[in-house]
């Protein structure tokens, strides 16, 4: 029997899977947007889960076990949630508990970002690969480490934390209350706000200006990604700023780690050599003489489906385990 | 049986020890300096080992395998040297196979920092513990990592590389090539290149004037620690500055390995608060808010025996796995 039940709790969105882990497939999916409160969250999700196994024909009895994605800090034996930057009432919320008492299965849970990592190198970019560096870039950077084929998650749960090292001290001010971090230099916000000082001390950057209205402060980092495609000057060298600080981040992280292959996931895997190329320059310049070569920097390969597979592969992997 | 040799290529001193794994015993040590090349250090070693049985008054077949620090980068198998930065005629050099053919015994190797990691984790300040960062401070700044107590070395054996970690892009130049390395910024050499520096720019820093002599030219790493202990300002400022890098770069491979311990092992480790103070201080402000807390930095306990505990802790470690 191998299959799973996938819950993704997200910021915004919520999203249930029925994933059959010998293929990878996914039988159903469901996603609804978060109510904006944990207790109903939770409610909305165990129905949600139901539902994926009505549409994928299936019985509960069918299913071995759910995993379960969190989009913040669970503690570290993984049974309870920290808190969510988003939403309320999450602070110490047994999670783990609540979710296998509702569906009467074996249930296990990690933050998304080590849920992602577990799926890309189960189902996605990193198969087979032993020593793996993940990093999410989005509206924040996440991150997981693989070790020896297994989630390293470290002392309090909180390894492979690339968005939150520091490559430019004295830098922008970072939504952890430091200054320079990764995240702040090179995610969706901070690449924005870098763009917008930039337009309005110059008067280049036109497509970008255009795509925003006119408005400097309609400025996202999606907005820049499509000027960059179009060619916009201002755009392209924002963008190229982010990817240089994301590269010693990941030339850093490399160092320490020394993985077989670094997979970059989240919306900029899909942005192709715009992204990727800058990246794999910067990393590499900034990587020890010895790593350079051999710094292997791939897009993630599970787009809109990394949370649930990564879910699938966290409850397979304690499927094993028992 | 429990006895082993333990052998240090040094970049200018050789040393042979015979160890007792069970207690941690150095029983015999014999140190020479090195003949600076590689096959005249390797007859040397194997006469040094050869002693170290005498002095130690056991016979070749009371050990049970020889273990190898070597100061520079060994291969991913670890049978052979890449190179060394200090001594020529190293490339590419079958170390393990010339040892063990020439002392009869199974024979294990690895570059000094990963020797390192393993002795404290085996002998020193890291006993018990999981999860282990461990960072040498002294000519340069090497590291290695212990996982789920084991030694990892990475896809290339080059984990923990803490040095080349860059914290200050455009930062002064490393010995590597890039800019802005912590050891461009933190290891003895930049320590005192800052410090020189800002004497010449400055009327200040009257004790390290004249501990070296009047000219600036001749301050060291090591007479800026003596100057700061004496509490000469502009030393101390140099210290200080040392320490925020170091610390920035502690803080983010701690948010990558998210260790339940920091051992700083090398010469600074002997400097007590002077450095260990400032040097927490930076770590924690670089940190990642809920790493802040749980950073734990201690000097390692091993001082000169390091490397040839830490040898004994791979050949024990070896020897088990057969």
């Amino acid at each position: 029997m191998s299959l799973y039940l996938a819950l993704d709790f997200g910021g915004t969105k919520l999203a249930a899977g029925l994933v059959e882990a010998a293929t990878g497939a996914v039988l159903a999916r469901v996603r609804r947007p978060s109510p904006g409160d944990a207790w109903r969250s939770i409610e909305e999700m165990v129905d949600m889960a139901r539902q994926a196994l009505a549409e994928g024909r299936r019985a509960r009895s069918d299913v071995a076990g759910v995993g379960v994605s969190f989009g913040g800090p669970v503690d570290e034996a993984r049974q309870r949630v920290r808190l969510s930057h988003h939403v309320p009432g999450w602070e110490n919320l047994p999670l783990v508990q609540e979710v296998s008492r509702a569906l009467a299965l074996p249930t296990a849970m990690d933050n998304d970002a080590n849920v992602q990592a577990l799926g890309e190198w189960r189902f996605g970019a990193g198969r087979g690969v032993a020593d793996l560096l993940f990093v999410n870039v989005g509206t924040g950077i996440g991150g997981g480490v693989i070790v020896g084929g297994r989630l390293h998650r470290g002392r309090h749960g909180l390894a492979g934390e690339v968005g939150h090292t520091v490559v430019k001290p004295d830098g922008p001010p970072c939504t952890c209350g430091k200054r320079g971090c990764v995240e702040s230099l090179a995610a969706g916000p901070g690449i924005a706000r870098a763009a917008r000082d930039a337009l309005r001390e110059s008067g280049r950057g036109g497509k970008l200006r255009a795509l925003a209205g006119g408005d400097p402060a309609a400025v996202t980092g999606e907005l820049v990604f499509r000027a960059a495609a179009d060619g916009d000057e201002l755009a392209l060298a924002a963008l190229a700023d982010a990817c240089r600080y994301l590269g010693i981040g990941i030339a850093n992280a490399a160092a320490i780690v020394d993985p077989e292959l670094i997979v970059v996931g989240g919306g900029v895997a899909k942005a192709g050599e715009l992204f990727f190329g800058p990246l794999r320059e910067a990393a590499r310049a900034h990587a020890a003489p010895l790593d350079r070569e051999m710094l292997r920097i791939v897009p993630g390969a599970l787009g809109d489906d990394a949370n649930i597979l990564g879910a699938a592969a966290l409850a397979e992997q304690e499927n094993r385990r028992t």
